[in-house]
């Protein structure tokens, strides 16, 4: 599949785009003719630039308010196309996409617009150049792809075709399944985007909120089924209107822009495969990615700082073994159950307490690596010993290392017998059993992209998002998990502290890990025996629990003594409680009853008001 | 008036919501719930601190979820409300905010709703709590205020009445008319929320969108004139669920919100003197603001720094005229025309050349500025010398200085006296006559208070606004001018930089003063003689200005060869050019021929990417 990608989607200047389009490996790009307005480079600055990167130039875009209109204005239009088609020369560009008129068409008539269009092919093709006439979603006349479609049958020129968009056609709820009747010839290009279900005015919806396939709720692998029985094999391009992307990296943006596509063209194959058996053969070849299946369990956390002191205190208050010492490097592992929490004081001069990396149990550690480098994650290096297990790692756009560990029948890890022993000793009975899921703080600009990031590589699926008052702001919560629930990561995006914007949304936004436990009120009893700082809960939510659940009045005694927070649904009932916080990380423990699936999220604007007081008055 | 405002408004502890309200005069506050339940304050002492601030606490809320049930859900819901009583009782509130049922609600049937009301009532009573039943939106059986009155008028019962709330009622374009009819003793309560004119589903519009009165697209005004004559004399509260108020400082979006309240209680008072006469008579007493007209000029711009060097050698190149130096101060002035530059270097150590404040030509200055101060800005203490005029100031939003001063017939300020003239020079002909408009760049957490500051002091009448792309993402520009256009001032939100959380958006993005002149060609040839540095335009933009307006091949060189913009519009024509950026200000000078009465909007990407150019590689 040739992938390409609108200059529009990216942040900076032309030539910023162009660099960041060609290393994140698209074979071309769109031309959005803002992008090139501004720039201060002629238009064979960039042919040859384009030529120097490996770039393709697809696409260019947009021509507008061309057809539907009276004689007079017609010949303005074309004297417009022309200055264009010298430009496009220049250029070196044979493809310009035509927008279905939304300004200036008085005349509904199929058969004037067809006849215009077939003037500017005339026009057109004394320059070399194609017209790819696009219905837009808000188009006066034209809004329908099958209406644009019969224009360009009637226009009848080699040099008219149409240009298919995925946001116009699924937007307005047209069904896509009529792109397999077009003659693929007449495609002449195809663009990509993904969206939010926003019930809002489509205009709206399109420039503002577009995003990468995968990142919004469209089936787009269906569409592109389509496209690929029409015979279609030219490029696919992302085209995407998004007031996020226009800020962020580009050189980021342009890597998750590349993921997405690539992830897109599996998932198209497995539905192709799914829908039309292993037989069918079309014109466009669709790469494939390693399979994984989705994680069976955490294998570790870690804790990264340069005093790592006050969270050993905390694991121990909680019951935590100290196992020992890495044999080459100034590592501790410490573990509970199957709860594995390493504490790496490496290379952390002057860092707080943060959560550095995850692991997770994959079948097969070098194939769930081998994909996630295919879908563009960044391999992390390695400085292992002789005879040291060697972990494939990779890192999350968040910069949180991901470990692909192997996982064994009877749940130990393999690495652990790097550990010395000597100074191990045991806190207490293993009341937690593992981690019972991970919270990270997302950059808010980067948010989509974490969100694909795992499902792609990790096969995690994202539940619907939800949003948290704090003292500072909403905070949106996206729970992504597999089938199972044996892991659990919730990518939370912090509101920026607007006043001071100094610290970035990752600092000033603490992140945890939560275990499961067995008894959370013995663990509890325990860690107060053992002097743990929890997060204080205020008298007032007790009360209102107690309005809420008519809990037993010693239930409700022990919740309030121990600081304990409550939920309870029609699937059961969920205690958890949370540590001080150390640097930017604190621990939660969590008690599952029956089959509750939740977090308590109706407690955690409770914990962020705690923990907004805590940073605020100490 | 009673003012109120929802604690849930504000960002912060429950504590310093209270603060805040306080400090900006709020007769009173709704206790939002969850701002209860996460303070580490028992009730009593909410109690105290509302007293000891002199906050009465007028609303408990919100009830959710109560009628409509089958009985054995009623007992449950009964007990829920019987805990909050007592809490109220603790808080020392007797007023409880019911919403309509969106959860529970399985039983359509007005009748049974009315009976369950009365139950909740005789229990309320016997807390000496009155119910104030609100039509939500989104109820599941009721959704209009007319609804939800006929049940009250079914319950009949003393502690049942209702509460009317402007976004339930104009969101879903129920006619407040009916408002009139309502007995003023049964409504309870009243909440006011503007809001934008979005199509989005209500409810997030609701939970997210939500502005002050007069920073949305509601007639308030009318909404208010029927409140007042149903003869209603409570609290008008307002309760406004704002992503960007929760992140914001708390204290400033109380003084947005007091804001929004006494303007709204003026125009009232206007809209109801001009449809009722002024012999009408209501309970309720509206006061009024000192009236002003709008303004009729820029008196003057002031441009701040420690080395004002470079910002005086851009004027001088422009044809302005150094007319001395202030008498006590180190201040200069700059006139041409009737555009008048102070130069001031006074406490601005380690300060690049910033735009500090701006002067407008009003009919009397001390009622303006008694107006402004009324509406909650900020004054500004002014150091004067004997013998020297005392210009009346207040700080915007934005921290920009307004200064108001006497409009003179002849077009001359009375204040120019105090600059000595021993060192004027003149350097040519006055081709600049007045300054056009100037652009302020705003937080973007302050944007909807900038606005309303603007409207509600200085009569400014707010434009619909746009978006401009820029390579570091849109740049949403609002402008606020007199309707004769004498006064035009843009305010700006830039985008965040995200990637670089360092500088604020106020530093990051440059503010500028565009002057009008009468031959843009002939100045600008004088500017490039006195060797003035322009931002260069692309040659690019000029191939695409030929491609849309055909122009006359003399005149298009002339424009690129002097780095001139060009617009055109069915009113007129529009030559402008902008000047190097010296600390975050940069000049304009524009040339409006026939009528045109834009700001040549499709020229600012233009700009703006030849300022990123700069910024970025110099």
């Amino acid at each position: 599949m040739r992938t390409s990608i609108a200059t529009v989607c990216l942040s900076g200047t032309l030539e910023e785009k162009m660099h960041a389009c060609a290393n994140a490996g698209f074979d071309g790009i769109e031309i959005f003719e803002q992008d090139l307005l501004v720039s201060p480079h002629s238009p064979e600055e960039i042919r040859d630039l384009a030529a120097r990167l490996g770039l393709s130039l697809d696409l260019y875009q947009p021509f507008r308010d061309f057809e539907g209109v009276p004689e007079e204005l017609l010949a303005e239009n074309l004297y417009r196309a022309e200055a264009k088609f010298r430009l496009m020369r220049s250029l070196g560009m044979d493809l310009m996409l035509l927008c279905s008129n939304v300004g200036t068409a008085t005349i509904d008539d199929d058969e004037l617009a067809a006849a215009q269009l077939r003037r500017l092919g005339d026009l057109a093709a004394r320059y070399g150049i194609r017209i790819a006439y696009e219905a837009l979603a808000w188009g006066t006349f034209v809004n329908d792809f099958e209406h644009a479609m019969r224009i360009v049958d009637l226009a009848d020129h080699p040099n008219i075709g149409t240009c298919l968009d995925s946001f116009h056609i699924l937007s307005r709820g047209w069904n896509p399944a009529g792109i397999e009747k077009i003659p693929a010839e007449k495609i002449f290009f195809v663009q990509l985007a993904d969206a939010p279900q926003l019930s809002m005015d489509i205009l709206s919806w399109s420039r503002h909120y577009r995003v990468f396939p995968g990142e919004g709720a469209w089936e787009l692998d269906k569409f592109m089924g389509h496209l690929v029985r029409s015979g279609y094999n030219g490029p696919v391009s992302l085209e995407i209107f998004n007031d996020v992307f226009r800020q962020a990296d580009e050189e980021r943006t342009a890597v998750d822009a590349m993921r997405s596509l690539i992830w897109l063209e599996e998932r198209t194959s497995v539905h192709l495969l799914e829908t039309d058996g292993p037989d069918a053969r079309y014109p466009m070849q669709l790469a494939t990615l390693p399979q994984v299946a989705e994680p069976t369990g955490f294998n570790f956390a870690e804790v990264k700082a340069e005093n790592t002191e006050h969270v050993q205190q905390l694991l121990s208050q909680l019951g935590f073994t100290f196992r020992g010492r890495h044999r080459t490097k100034p590592v501790q592992l410490w573990t509970q159950g199957q709860a594995r929490i390493i504490i790496n004081e490496q290379q952390a001069r002057g860092l707080e307490p943060t959560i550095a990396a995850l692991a997770f149990d994959v079948e097969d550690p070098l194939v769930a690596a081998s994909r996630a480098l295919q879908l563009k994650a960044t391999a992390v290096p390695r400085q292992s010993q002789a005879n040291e297990a060697v972990l494939q790692a990779v890192k999350a756009p968040d910069s949180t290392e991901i470990f692909l560990c192997e996982a064994t029948p009877d749940g130990t890890a393999a690495w652990t017998d790097e550990f010395a022993t000597d100074g191990a000793k045991r806190s207490g009975q293993d009341l937690i059993t593992h981690i019972d899921h991970v919270n990270l703080a997302q950059p808010w600009q980067h948010f989509d992209e974490s969100v694909l990031f795992y499902e792609s590589t990790l096969s995690l699926a994202p539940r619907p998002s939800t949003e948290v008052p704090s003292p500072v702001g909403l905070v949106r919560s996206q729970v992504m998990r597999t089938e199972d629930g044996n892991v659990r990561l919730a990518l939370n995006i912090a509101p920026l502290v607007m006043e001071q914007p100094g610290p970035s949304a990752e600092s000033a936004y603490p992140q945890h890990i939560a275990f499961a436990c067995t008894d959370l009120i013995a663990l509890a009893r325990n860690a107060v025996a053992s002097g743990l700082e929890f997060l204080k809960i205020p008298a007032n939510y007790y009360a209102d629990l107690q309005a809420r659940f008519r809990l037993a009045p010693e239930l409700l005694a022990t919740l309030q003594e121990l600081n304990l927070l409550y939920d309870r649904d029609e699937t059961g009932e969920f205690l958890h409680f949370y540590t001080a916080t150390v640097g930017s990380v604190f621990f939660e423990v969590v008690e599952r009853r029956s089959s509750y699936d939740g977090y308590g999220a109706p407690n955690a604007p409770v914990r962020l008001s705690a923990q907004y007081l805590l940073s605020k008055h100490g």
